[in-house]
């Protein structure tokens, strides 16, 4: 770290600071500039944040040098990740496509779309039996009913299925039935239920949230892998914004950003990122050319039914065209989607 | 709620949609413009969200006329609420101030900060025993020993105290120690913990999220009334923004805004919202003037030994300056800051 | 448009609402709901702002339903148009990629940067003779000088050229240089600036202002039209926002976002809206994909000379690298980089 | 500045960096740490920008130390500067009431506004004769004719006046009318622009752009300076958020964020910050609570019928009510509104 001093710090504040810098088990250097003095903070920064620092009467800034993430981060491992869900493999060029409803809504719903999406090459079920939702009084989810129908639909059609928990107390549940389990956007940062699926054996699809910094995204992942579950993919979808012609603003750039620092896969999710499924296919194509590891879309058979997010959802045949435009484009960059049914 | 008809759309679909509403259990009405078909949807908005209207083919907007929050609007009860935390009430010309360090740390300092704030006139006392902290690194909080500490000074000095809980897990624990329940910006949309502490009979102090607009920080104190709990005091703590100078942007206009629509008390919290010691007088006067029911801003003897944010705590004496500003101005202002002492 | 009606308006201001939307010239069509009162106002919207009918006492919401931009609109010209830059054409299939450094600092510079992105396959040659500067102690471009370098290694090269224009009073000197006009982010809404350019007959690169809607760039493209210039190319370079790790934030969904509904082509400059070249191929990748009609790309052959925003330009060798990887990808979505020497 | 090396950077690229820092005059002084090494960059930062060392291959961060700006700074001038228009001062404990329609529509609109305002206290009358509008189908102001209005008003009711101007060749035409020149947030970095200002002697209102930090803020005010125009008053007017219900969020930190670094003074404008008249009365109490020097009001006898943003300004006897609290709030504070018939 590097404390930058004011200007018209007296040289008792200037001694203080050193002997504080020390007493916090870091070596100070200290540099006289012309208009003025900064000390670097030699030692392990991850054991104090800045702002302690900044606390020190005469400090100016307190610049952080170092990542504070460490498990997460490229230093730690320098190849990709490769994470399974089931036999399907997620980094390392092999992509994912995680397709279903927003919400479990019923056994007939779920088994048509994912008859549809399997046909259409997705390699993950999705589908929410806890659903976090704006209102009190809107549909808050199937709970244990639904994660009994996507269980049932994923063996089905072998695919590995992917579903959302909200609360500490639903995660041993949840782990029961699911493959991999979902943390949404509105939970990135509660810190318990990282911690708790970061004490599971299941993969954890963790989503940005919607005013998280690329850094604030790494350092949840970290709580996860804190606990010792290596098998996280991240997945970018949407922040807010000023545009309101998008429900969310996609930071693409994410992706390469993310990968430029973090060894762990990152997939996009482009259906709550822009709310609109006029934008769902570009905005795919885009994410495969951007670096993705994978796309999640929401798709619905009879979309001005669906319980929960309708709208951004597209149409079976939609699907279709679009998995057919994927498959070209990742054809074209050496990538492929993965399959459950693969050897190792 | 209004549908926006496409220009392109055929009869045919007009008449779906027209049976669709009747089936959803609304009143049609249908206008033909010049350039496009609009269509009145009479009846209760709350029960179906605008978003599953606009899945159906056809149909360009879906406007919404009604509030979707009730028990936390206007409408339901026109006066200002008040809430009360031990004697101390909240709203109604009545101010609260709320101060104490970030998190408890040890006895004595939190007996030397409860001390000098209460001297200098605050009326409920604050500490974090669950902090929510970005990295998995950094203090986590005392837990219970902290609880039992907050609730030993706050009977010194007669002053109710206000704790964050985290988990629904912790809700029963907290709640056998503390006089109010806070819940934090990143918890602003954790759903269930939401629910658990509306089936609690401690009032709630719940702050906005870090991109949560006005009516999402209402629709989550309706989560609250809906359970039953109708204590709950609002905070407004700042946003993310792409200004870089504070840590996050205080919206002043939050406080009138809500005002105008919603009955539940508001405060402010400048010290989350500015991050900067030098800035939290003049917020807080600010706050005081725009309306708020009282300020929350953490004090700590030692900034610069503090566990977590001391660069963002006053200290005690500017604390005590601060209050004398803020006394006078509510007197002109005619209203005060209420006292544990006083009978009802 | 629409008007909703506050519940607690009488009756009189109901009337007082018709009679004002009479005036107005349009046609009101009452609608009395449950608990609101909604009045369609039928005629052409673009004569009246929503907000002047806001302002009438009563009158809760003003929801317009057209768009405010007619020639820019889809609705105006179906087909996608296609912008001649020299013989460069952009749009309907045809890429552009305008490459060259940030500023022009000396003929050596510019000429062996025009070399290296010519052979890259660069077809438009930009450099800037007047700067944007945030501080007035910068470097602020060449000025005529500029002009002078660029015309010369345009022609030496066979590169239309694109510089920007910041004063309505250097409209006609840079004209008398360039082939196309660049307004850049800090000017859309410099709205006698864009009059200025709109009555000139050179084609104009609109760039995206760092807080506009995608609704603000089209009303901006509108002003120029509105003078008779039909040739103009919009620009996705990035928009403020809360993350800290790039320059911007590309908002890639805004590509097909503006295709939808405006005929225009639209490209994407990954190097402002990132400041980062580690990020530009990802980001260039993804715009091909997404459907964007062409890439702009800062390009300097010693960033760490560069006179202006120096560390987000690639370097020759990784640009040629670049336009490998964009032919490949455009000829998968069957579409080309055009070039300024073919026939018509 | 300090130049974080990568923790890869070979000892030739650190060499090459350290020469580099020489070439351009600076002074470097290496630190090696454990992980990095820090290079320390002694000199005036103001003569290069931290990007371009940020382009030095081997170079991690380039964090700047010193401000930016130097004529704006505290450090140029301590004591809070007072600007003069007509006889009213603003700063230095005077406050300004800048008072008018949103444009200049007939005289008898301005004749009838400017009566009451005066009556009410206001001490400059404001009203806009070129109008930047979104839209080019939209009122674009009277232009001359609005400027003559303007005067005759002012001359008649002894208040200075205050316009916008949008074109740098309409500089020397507005400074003929009027007694303050205002530049529009959309013009707040249109430099040529403020160049142009800064050349006349007539005093300056610069207001804050849609999506500029203060620091951006301070950098215009200092290209105006930097011309030799002395008199710059700062306007915060909210800035482009997520936030839907309001035009934009009034960043009202920021009133004691410029005090504290910069010594022009800074008002505050609640009609375009929050583009809603019930919003406006608590958030100029609160400006003035803050320590702003003034608020800028938009008012107008039948909002109604005004040509451009009619529903965000307060009728005048809103007006005079506001004007009531805001007087009793500033002598509470040891301020005062200014007046044009005060002897010096």
């Amino acid at each position: 770290m590097i404390l930058v001093i004011r200007p018209d710090a007296s040289l008792a504040q200037i001694e203080h600071i050193v002997e504080r810098v020390k007493e916090l088990g870091y070596t100070p250097h200290v540099s006289r500039g012309e208009s003025r003095t900064i000390i670097g903070v030699i030692g392990d920064e991850t054991k104090t944040s800045p702002e302690s620092l900044l606390a020190i009467p005469g400090v100016e800034q307190a610049l952080p040098i170092m990542k504070p993430f460490k498990l997460a981060s490229r230093e730690f491992s320098k190849g990709d990740s490769v994470v399974h869900v089931g036999k399907v493999r997620i980094g390392g060029g092999n992509l994912a496509m995680i397709a279903g409803p927003c919400a479990v809504e019923t056994y007939e719903v779920m088994d048509t779309v994912a008859k549809y999406v399997k046909a259409g090459g997705a390699n993950i079920l999705r589908g929410g039996a806890f659903k976090p939702r704006t209102s009190p009084y809107a549909f808050q989810g199937m709970g244990e009913d639904g994660l009994k129908i996507l269980r049932d639909v994923g063996d089905k059609y072998d695919m590995p299925i992917v579903t959302e928990v909200m609360d500490p107390r639903q995660v041993d549940l949840v782990c029961r039935y699911t493959d991999m389990i979902q943390l949404g956007a509105r939970n990135m940062q509660n810190f318990d239920l990282l911690k708790e699926c970061g004490r599971t054996n299941k993969p954890v699809l963790l989503k940005r949230g919607m005013s998280a910094t690329v850094k604030d995204l790494l350092m949840s992942a970290e709580y996860i892998l804190a606990e010792g579950n290596k098998d996280v993919v991240l997945c970018e979808r949407g922040v807010r914004s000023f545009e309101d012609s998008t429900r969310n603003m996609l930071d693409m750039a994410a992706v390469p950003n993310v990968k430029g620092q973090c060894h762990l896969p990152i997939i996009v999710d482009p259906s709550h990122a822009t709310g609109r499924p006029d934008l769902i296919p570009a905005m795919s194509r885009a994410a495969v050319a951007a670096g993705a590891d994978g796309v999640h879309i929401e798709v619905h058979n009879c979309p001005e039914k669906a319980l929960s997010d309708g709208p951004q959802a597209l149409l079976p045949h939609q699907f279709l065209d679009l998995m057919g435009d994927l498959r070209r484009l990742a054809e074209a960059l050496n990538r492929r989607f993965s399959r459950n049914d693969e050897e190792e």
